[in-house]
This record gives structure tokens, sequence and C-alpha cells, in this order.
């Protein structure tokens, strides 16, 4: 949305503009090639021999439309091949990501920070928490609205790439309880990206036609296109959340769900989508205040439903089916991030983030033109 | 968005807060109910004895969604009595309009003021005026920025009034040549709202799926849903517009469009979608300027097609298609706006005005709680 606004500017001086332009880009490139020389050398220092097949695979898949086979020798022949072709985005990525961590003022990465893994327990996670973020309230909605204009940024190039034949795109998986702020998450995070580049899908109770099919069915069916960002308000999960606490379906078909959980994420991330899933974590009390405070205002009370506090009785329930599903789904390909979301801003934050530093690491490229530059300028300028 | 983002702070002292809102309702209940008065012997007086029984139309097919019959005695029995229901919104309503058109420093309706009626020349629009808005550029965009807030609002509340039962929905429907701004509103004014609340459809050539359809059927499928502003980039003109400057379809089946697009619309205005429709006016020139200026720039390079320049050929027989269009099916029921677009800061606080304008003229509200509200608190306090 501010990407474009800010390139929206009247059209003059364009020869001038595109002058300066090429000053500066080849300024960065040389930039560039230093920075990518060193993630390169980087890389294949941390995929080592042993992990060569693994690092080439994951970077085929990543920047990649038809997957590169690994060379077989062991050796990551692919990643700092690819790392090099996208240079030039590389180092705007790099300058991107050390700007949002100073803007923030945070030091680890939030995807590192907030990730679940195996043998972490939801219970020990405050939802009070602020994890990786040092500052107030105050700083918290500021970095929010300074960094709002990047991840707009990041997914027109995510967006430029695909008009230009690129498969990749961005899914966020959303999850909480009632009122643990989802809603917020789509209004304060995903409403910064401009709209015409987001696919939300909002999952409620599966309808007949649904009910009918695989629970993924209909998952599959909402996946985002090339170039966007889908967003998943409540998800697949539902159906080993609220499914297992009502024991909506037999032990053994519950059990098998996340393993199948797992495999479809892998295939859905094979095929260019990166997976962000976040746990909007809330405490018992902060439901009860927010439910109460939606009885008391005239212009929230239409959010309010009776279930929710039939659900509510459920509490303890479903803290323990998000701990298997986080545990039993929290895999390298898709992790699960617990987010503290008793302070909204802070959740927003996090979240956003996320999304960031996973758009960073994606660093999508503006395809090159692809017809003659001089000759459409000529043809445009004689008509 | 900021809607939103205005009631969702910390939830503090809500029994304090419900108490002053109560407060400031009976104040605005009173002086709704002097508005709604006012409001109901304008309509009384304009609609007159002769016109009573189409004013008694449009006002049950705007407001309502089972149809009241006119009461027959040629008095616009339902006008007044709709406006008296919705009072308390009314009120707010009026003021969103006085405060738009004090932040906008707008005299007239934008409504008004852009309305393409016939005998109306498009030829005769300068691209470059800003017809209604006595401001310059810097004033246009604080103008829209302040009128963003608003947006979300007035959606907001259409979006909760679905959820009550109610049906109504917005439809904006963009036109333009190429270049002309239509991505640049979808980021700016339909942007501003939350991403929920909108649903947007971009019409690309049909599909061969869409073309052994009627050409309505994929439109009817991308319509609104209630509560929703659904946005056309782009849409079934094109069926008068490309398909008449190539000679597409048969001069016969061109001619029964412009009637078969009138009856369509006249049927999703009946099931409470309230249609605006916008023509951006670009010159030629500033085409040119435009295209150059994607070629010129590296990062927007992606977005310029040589097939943009083959088009602008037909300039000419473009606008004369446009002239038809705009003549044949500028309806009371859904009439075109034809915005100046040379100046994009113009365009955008055009349209944003004319959704505020609609919106603010359907006054939706938020439904009462269907519920009781002190039983469920006391569910709430005892969970």
């Amino acid at each position: 949305m501010m990407a474009a606004m800010a390139k929206n500017s009247k059209v003059k001086g364009a020869k001038a503009a595109a002058k300066a332009r090429a000053k500066t880009t080849k300024k960065l490139t040389k930039k560039a090639e230093k920075a990518a020389l060193k993630e390169a050398t980087r890389q294949a220092k941390k995929a080592g021999k042993k992990a060569g097949k693994k690092a080439a695979k994951k970077a085929s898949t990543k920047g990649k439309d038809k997957p590169e086979k690994p060379t077989g020798d062991g050796l990551p022949a692919t990643a700092p091949v690819e790392v090099v072709e996208s240079a030039g985005t590389e180092e705007s990525a790099a300058k991107l990501t050390k700007e949002v961590k100073k803007d923030a003022g945070v030091k680890k990465r939030f995807s590192e920070v907030l990730a679940f893994t195996r043998g972490d327990q939801l219970a020990d996670i405050s939802p009070d928490s602020t994890p990786g973020f040092a500052g107030d309230q105050k700083d918290g909605e500021e970095a929010l609205a300074d960094c709002t204009k990047r991840l707009g940024q990041l997914q027109e190039r995510l967006f430029a790439e695909s008009k230009g034949g690129g498969k990749r795109s961005v899914l966020l998986v959303i999850q909480g309880m009632d009122t643990s702020g989802k809603g917020g998450i789509l209004d304060h995070v995903v409403g910064g990206v401009g709209p015409q580049g987001v696919k939300i899908t909002s999952f409620k109770a599966p309808s007949a036609e649904e009910r009918a099919h695989d629970f993924l069915w209909r998952i599959e069916n909402a996946l985002p296109g090339p170039g966007q960002i889908g967003v998943f308000d409540r998800s697949h999960y539902e159906d080993v959340l609220i499914v297992k606490v009502h024991a909506m379906v037999p032990g053994d078909v519950l059990r098998r769900r996340y393993t199948e959980i797992n495999a479809f994420e892998r295939k859905v991330a094979a095929a260019g989508t990166t997976i962000v899933k976040v746990m909007l974590h809330i405490s018992a009390d902060e439901q009860k205040a927010r439910l109460l405070a939606r009885l008391a205002d005239p212009e929230k009370q239409w959010k309010y439903n009776p279930g929710d506090v039939t659900e509510r009785a459920h509490w303890d329930e479903y803290q323990a089916a998000y701990q298997v599903a986080l545990t039993r789904c929290s895999t390298k390909t898709a992790p699960w991030h617990v987010v503290p979301a008793n302070n909204k801003w802070y959740a927003r934050l996090a979240v956003q983030q996320l999304l960031l530093e996973a758009m960073t690491d994606m660093a999508p490229v503006f395809p090159a033109a692809s017809y003659d530059l001089e000759v459409e300028t000529e043809r445009v300028k004689d008509s």
C-alpha cells in the first residue's frame, strides 16, 4: 500500500530519475556481491558435507519453480548459486532485516524466540510476556507502524515475481482461543499489505459439502496463488483442536491427522509456499475480561456469541489439545510459533515481524523485462 | 482498519466506559430524533404525491431485506418510517457526511458533481480537472487520510449488520484505460478498509469456462456477500468496451448487452447491493507519460505489457465505446461517475468520497444483541 504510494508520485523527469537509479543500482550491486559471497560461505559452512543433499533440496524448493536435483556429491551446490542469482535483492533484503531490527529494538529473530520446539510446554509460556522485544506499548505500536510499509514492499515484489513466472507464496496460519485477537491481526498486520495481494479465508464449522470430503479438502482449495499472502483465520488445526476436545472423530482417525497435516504442509511448502504458523496465546482471565468488554460495548455486542462461554468451560482441554498439536506439528518445514497475546500490541508486532522475517528470507525479486526495453520505449514515444 | 484500531485499546474500566457511552447515546438519540424528523419532512416534500409510489419502492429496496409494498395511497409512507427506525445511525451518518465535507473542503456531493447523465459528453470532461474539490494535492492527500478511518467504520457497521441478518452490501465498479490508476484505487482507497470486509475481483480476458457461459455469469459469481464491499477491477463493461472496439461479437448481440447490463444491475440493487460505478478518465498524453515512466523504472517494468501500446492505437474508439456505455448504462439505480484521473490524488479522493456518500446514505446499523445481555454477563462472570 505504502510502497505504491511512494512510487506513484506524478510522472515527471522520468529520464533523470532513471539515470539516478542506474547509479544507485550499480552501487548496490557491488555491495550485494560482497553480501552474497559472505552469505554463500556461511550457508556452505552451515550445510556441511552431511547435510548437503538436504540443503540443496531446501534451496531448490525455496527459490525455483522447477526443483533442481541435488548434485549427489554431497556438496551444497544449489544454495550459493541461488544467493548469487538474486544478489540485488538479497542485499536489499539484508538491509530491510537490519532496519527492522533497529526499528523494533529487536536483537534476536522473532522466529527463533517464538518457535515452539519439542519439549516446550505451552503452560510455561506467559501470555503476558513480550519475548524478543524490550520496548513498551508505545514503542511496539511505533515499530508496527514503521514496518507496515516494508511488508507491503516485500509483498509487491513477491507479486511482481509471480507475474514473471514465479510460483512462490506465503501462508499465514492464525490459531487461538476466542477473543485471542485473530481479527486484530487481520486488520492491523495483514491490512497494511495491498488488498490485491492478500487472500483471507475464515474457516467456520464445515458445511455439508465440506464434511463430505477429507478434512484437508477445503484447506487445499483456500491456498494462496503465486505472489499472494494467504491468511487462514482458523485452519485445518481445528480438526485436531475442537474435534479432539469434543471427540468428534474416533481416536485413531484423530491420531492419524497429525501425520496427515505434516505431510500436507510438506507438500504445500515444496510447491513454493512459505508457511508461518502462529498461535495467539491468551490467559483464561484475559478472555473473561475481553468477553465482558464485548458485552459492555453496544458496538461490540454483535461479536459476542453465547456459545463462547460454553466453549470456555473446556479451557484446559483446549490447552491440552494445543499442546499436542504444537508438539506433533511443529516441523522444520512449518514450525509453530506461540505468540503471547494478552498484550494486543505485542501480538500484532510479533506476527508482523514473523512475516517480515519469512519474506525477507524469501528475497523476492522484481522480474526482468520480458520485452526489448529500447524497442518498447520507442513504440510508446511514437504512439 | 482504523476503526478497529481505535476500539481495540486494552480492556480496562469497561464499566465506566459503558456508563459514559450510555450517556452519549442518550444525547445522540435526542439529536437523532430531531434530525430524523427533519429528514422525514424533507423526503416527504421531495417525493410528493405523484412520486409517492416510486419513493416508497426505492426506500424499501434500499434499507430492507424484504421490500415493503407501497401503501398505494400515493403517500411516501415507507421512507420516513425507515429513517426513524435507524435514527441512531442516521444521526451519526449525517455527522459523518458533514465532517467529510468539512475535512475535504467539499461543498457539493461528489455523486452529484461527477454523475454522468444523458447528454453528457465524455470529451467535454477535462481529465486534469478536480470537480467538487477546491484544494490542491496536499489538501487532497490529507482529506483522503482523514476519511480512511470513517470508511472503515462504515464498513464495520455494514459487516456487523450482516451478522445480525442484514443482506446489504456495496459494489464498486472501477473502469478505465490502461494506467488510469485502477490499482492505486485498490491500494489507497479500498486498502483503508479491513481486509475481511472486502472482496476484490480483477477481471481478465475470460477463460474457456467463462466464455462457455453468458457474459454476466462470472460477474454474478463475483458479487459481494452481505456486509462486504465488493470491488470490480474491470467488469462486465469490458463486454461492451474491448468487445465493441474489436467487434468480438455481432452487432445485435452487442446492442442487446446494454439492456442486459441494466436489467442485471437492477436485480443486484434490488437484492440489497448499492452499486457505485466509476470511470477513471485520463488523457492520451497522460497515458503516454505513465507508460514511459513504467519503462524507465526497473521496479515498474514488470507492469508494462507490449499489448498496452497496441490497444493505445485504438484510443478514440475506446473513448467512443465509453461514451455509449456511459450514456446507455447510467441509470438511477446504478449511475456512472466520470472521475477525472490525470491527478491521481484527486481520483483517489473522489472515489473514496463516492463510497463514503453511498455508505453514509445506507446508514448501516450495529445489530441489537440477540441474547439476554444481563444473563450472558452473569454467565461470563461465573465462568
